[in-house]
């Protein structure tokens, strides 16, 4: 049980990727305030490992931090659209591939402090290479099939940064042969 | 380089937790339109370790989600503090213990494809309990030390929704006996 009470709530800024709803509470230790929430579509990510046991991995650049990152194609669940479904079209859509084999790996909270953000993680496996089909405000500068291991020495030196990367890194260890 | 052009930016919503900044922009593809950028303090998370070799995590509500999630001690840096010296405040204030030994594990950013939160995960060893020193808005339902063993089990089967303490776990595994 929580002791937050909530009073009343509206929505002050919206855009097609996030609404802002701030909301006037109560806190657990009696005081009012508000509490500003972040609300976003759900997310998906698919660590694709093709039958050499290799990862398919991307460098692309996010905006909001001005930086490019290693990361594992991954993107946002439409509206209606089931999270697995999304996840297939993500990874034919940044990757050009398609698996014949899906194992869902687990789930987590982006950064539950402000955003209700909450993304699920897919092995992909029995790999098919097509053509990609990006997105065109994506802008993908390379990619590339890498070895597990030479991705689980970046992470222990700490040269990974996207959340997903590292959480699917975390959650398929127990399936990769390292 | 990125092919993003920023036109204009503004502030379309402000709280003491984050700002909201609305940009316009040319999109890679030459298309016009707008980008939202949640910003956000820098945040800190501390994987603390006894000499038992067990570590500390607490269930505490987050409200954005309305649900309890089993994390370690975390928060905000605050303007102008280092961010080491705000992880050692948070393990005081939220788990009571000091620490003579810290070992930076990585940094990560929580969502970087709409905000530009960055969070580093330190590795606290040497431990000393306390008193602890809640703030009135932090809801600390219960708190344990927890077999590293355990800890990996449920990130295997997917029980850990947290994102600090899956890539403290994720970042840690190189440093602890498992």
């Amino acid at each position: 049980m929580s002791d937050w009470k909530k009073l009343s709530s509206r929505i002050v800024y919206e855009n097609a990727w996030m609404k802002v709803r701030e909301d006037q509470v109560i806190q657990p230790g009696g005081k009012s305030g508000i509490y500003g929430v972040v609300l976003r579509k759900l997310g998906v990510g698919i660590l694709a490992v093709n039958e050499k046991g290799q990862i398919f991995v991307q460098r692309d650049y996010k905006y909001p931090i001005g930086k490019f990152l290693l990361n594992i194609p991954a993107g946002g669940v439409e509206w209606g659209d089931e999270v697995l479904n999304s996840a297939k079209r993500e990874l034919k859509e940044e990757g050009g591939l398609t698996a014949q084999k899906w194992t869902k790996l687990g789930s987590f909270y982006t950064s539950p402090g402000f955003t209700d953000e909450f993304a699920t993680l897919y092995l992909a496996e029995k790999i098919t290479e097509g053509a990609m089909e990006h997105e065109e405000t994506e802008t993908l500068v390379d990619h590339q099939w890498m070895e597990p291991k030479e991705l689980y020495r970046m992470l222990d030196a700490g040269e990974l940064e996207d959340p997903y990367i590292l959480v699917a890194l975390a959650l398929a260890r127990q399936y990769l042969n390292i």
